[in-house]
């Protein structure tokens, strides 16, 4: 058992091991070299009887934890997305930690929600969201943490169905959620994160994943026709999920084309920039968000690229009500007296419990300032063009995507097997950490700059990897 | 901007920050005492461009959010349930979130996943769990981490219907999802969590609140006769979420009667024990989960009642192949060379990325032991009885509920309106902090045993304030 005392020398203990992790960050493999089962195997089966000392805990978080890590933080981890850290936001979330509420409605911890509120227009306004997305005297718009872009995208997506269910049956009161639910139709892009299929699937929906142009971006057309298709069979159009900065190869959908058909023809228009909404705090980023005042939703993850520690995913609404009223139960042990007047989370995502994560936006925020966060996410794309300069400048190798953020998608000319070879040797070499990826029907490489401890010589440095191992492949190709 | 530097001084003073809150906790209200606004009222519109002081941020988490934090951890909150805390769970938290690695699969972080596995197996083994429910070379059965019970619930429930909508289908390949969906029935009882409520309404089923008996409990007559209905009007049977440990009153349902019965009709049967489920650690309460052999699948919180701070629900299953085949997508940029030997958890659960949670249990695991969490629970409990022995000493109250763990349920002999009154009164007052909710038609006053600080006296100081507020609340009601 640990006390107060214990927790004042171990918890600095800690803040020791943790500084000294990420300053010796490079000294660790990006891609942990372990086989399966190698910490099963060294376990024991059962939790101990009596107290463990302090020590041989720690002594054993670098013994048998530590190897098994993939570091996501090191500067050669290049595969996905970055996923933020920062230890600005480490210190707030010990706070949060600490506090250890529940903030499920005002009362459970008034100041779990009003942060949030707060710290969801702070972010709103520095991405100069329009103004109903974000909390004012309308009372209608607002924003929220989710935990990942996933339950986001699902969200809205479930408030866009229950919607269209009530209004449908209003309409006609012969008809049953079933009668509906099967006309529904989902669209996205053939672009889109997995978990917008998975939303749909959980939400027992139709989706169509509609071919992108050749830019990997959606277009107008493309969803009109879609959709008089599909109203023609008699089915009912009921949700668009858009992306900005798609996963493949961050793409944009078109939503200046992709609004208007949205608002003409009733669907829900859900914007998910998972990745790239961080980077529409720089003003020179910001045009790839216009159109975003069409939309109903929109969602990004200050937990990608924004030095806030996952998980953190931002959530706005034009139409607060339309997600409160989708499942909304009260029971008599949640009730209190202020209900009426106050945001109460609770009715705003899936889970009923939730921490208090805007202290680690509040934390970051104050720590950084907007013009730090803006300068990273400058530098993280200016390494990205290093690195696609480097790739241009060797003819065996060819840039698939335009790259406007952080990302460099490419590929040895030739087939995808020889791709998948070639990724297979990174991966295998243990250097840097990458993965690969399957656009317009051939397998790409992604080159994704995600920590912060990323600099020029990390450019080179998976350059030289690559190139290297790409000259022993070709060669062994040839014998 | 926080350099190493800045964290291994501010860390250490957020470490002190916390040892002193943890200390001096007292001295706070358990319910934070402002009015909705308190805080966005105070609020700057817009992020700082440049860093402030740390100092300033310090000093600002005493100013602006402490007064507004209702203290879950008071000794004098008595309200819901516990939510655990403790410096282990807090030293395991900051490693995960200094990692912070998102562990979506196994490659994304193998620690991650093996540590997840070998901590559900080591707390299964604490509760005695069918081995069928453990990770072992059957490679059918295993635990993951949840956020919370909600979720837990759902997946469950989302698993049970994709199994049947696929039976279904295949025994008569002309129906469509929709069909079978019209015709599933959920089952729960009248005193089960909001939160499985709420899961058929996003799962699109129709759900049935069953009656239970006069102890609150769920009995196997009651549900063979719902099924016997349903089915006599063509509906399929699909699910049964059993409590163990209600919310109104720790009320438990019949599962030795309940099992057999989803068994022989072909039920998924899940057993809820959000809160009831870390007692059954201790021997002499571990009779109380006698029948979850029966089961499909069974949660409970360790964030509730075992030290584990939030979020930490605890989910096993013995057929792991029906979460993971419900709605599995698999795009090429999540793919990893072992994902046919290895656990992908990303298909366990609903959001795509992943916490490294389990480090809270390993850490509260090694530094306490089985002996002191077992110690904890038996204190909280025979708290628990020392105060249903005030309130039976005082003939103005009637207990309504038989207390078995930490929960004591009681009331006013009176109307319900005089026991509102009195809960409004109680809170108002500030010392302690409760909440009401309603049994069998009855309005009814909880008082849970929620802190690891709270001693013997504190149950004198909650009767006292209870009894004093009850004797003026009565006097005034005479006059």
């Amino acid at each position: 058992m640990t006390t107060s005392d214990d927790f004042r020398v171990w918890g600095k203990e800690m803040v020791d091991y943790i500084s000294r992790y990420q300053d010796g960050i490079e000294d660790r493999p990006a891609l942990a070299q372990v086989a399966p089962g190698y910490l099963l195997d060294q376990m024991p089966a059962d939790a101990p009887q009596k107290p463990d000392e302090w020590n041989d805990v720690l002594a054993d978080v670098e013994r048998l934890i530590m190897p098994g890590v993939t570091n996501w933080n090191h500067p050669n981890f290049h595969a996905y997305f970055p996923t933020a850290n920062s230890f600005a936001a480490v210190l707030g979330d010990m706070l949060s930690d600490a506090i250890a509420c529940v903030g499920f409605s005002w009362m459970a911890s008034p100041a779990c929600t009003e942060l949030e509120m707060a710290m969801m227009n702070w972010l709103g306004r520095m991405l100069n969201l329009p103004e109903s997305f974000l909390f004012n005297e309308t009372r209608q718009g607002g924003g929220v943490i989710q935990g990942t872009a996933s339950e986001a995208t699902l969200v809205a997506l479930l408030a866009a169905k229950m919607k269209t269910i009530r209004q449908k049956i209003e309409e006609d009161p012969s008809l049953d959620q079933y009668d509906v639910m099967s006309k529904l139709v989902v669209y996205t892009s053939d672009q889109s994160h997995s978990s917008v299929e998975r939303a749909a699937l959980i939400a027992s929906l139709r989706i169509r994943q509609l071919a992108t142009d050749d830019k990997g971006s959606l277009r107008g057309d493309v969803l009109q026709k879609a959709i008089e298709e599909d109203k023609a069979k008699g089915r009912i159009p009921v949700y668009l999920c858009a992306t900005l900065g798609t996963t493949t190869s961050c793409a944009f959908d078109n939503v200046k084309e992709l609004g208007p058909i949205c608002k003409e023809e009733g669907l829900w228009f859900h914007i998910d920039a998972a990745y790239a909404g961080s980077a529409f705090i720089c003003p020179e980023y910001r045009h790839l968000l216009d159109g975003v005042e069409l939309a109903d939703s929109f969602n990004f993850n200050p937990h990608k690229f924004l030095r806030v520690t996952f998980d953190c995913s931002a959530l706005w609404v034009k139409d607060r009500s339309a997600l409160e009223g989708a499942f909304h139960v009260d029971p008599a042990y949640l009730k209190h007296n202020h209900q009426d007047t106050v945001i109460d989370y609770r009715h705003w995502q899936i889970p009923l419990g939730r921490r208090f994560r805007s202290l680690k936006l509040w934390f970051v925020f104050r720590l950084f300032g907007v013009e730090k966060l803006q300068e990273y996410i400058r530098k993280n794309v200016s390494l990205a063009k290093e690195f696609e300069a480097l790739v241009v400048d060797d003819n065996r190798f060819e840039i698939v995507a335009e790259v406007v953020l952080g990302l460099v998608c490419f590929r040895l000319k030739g087939s995808d097997d020889l791709n998948r070879t070639l990724l297979d040797r990174i991966n295998a070499n243990g250097k840097i950490h990458m993965v690969g990826s399957v656009l317009k029907g051939r397998y790409i490489l992604r080159m994704a700059v995600c920590s912060s401890q990323t600099e020029s010589r990390h450019m080179t440095h998976a350059w030289n990897v690559i190139s290297e191992l790409a000259t022993k492949l070709l060669a062994d190709e040839t014998n």
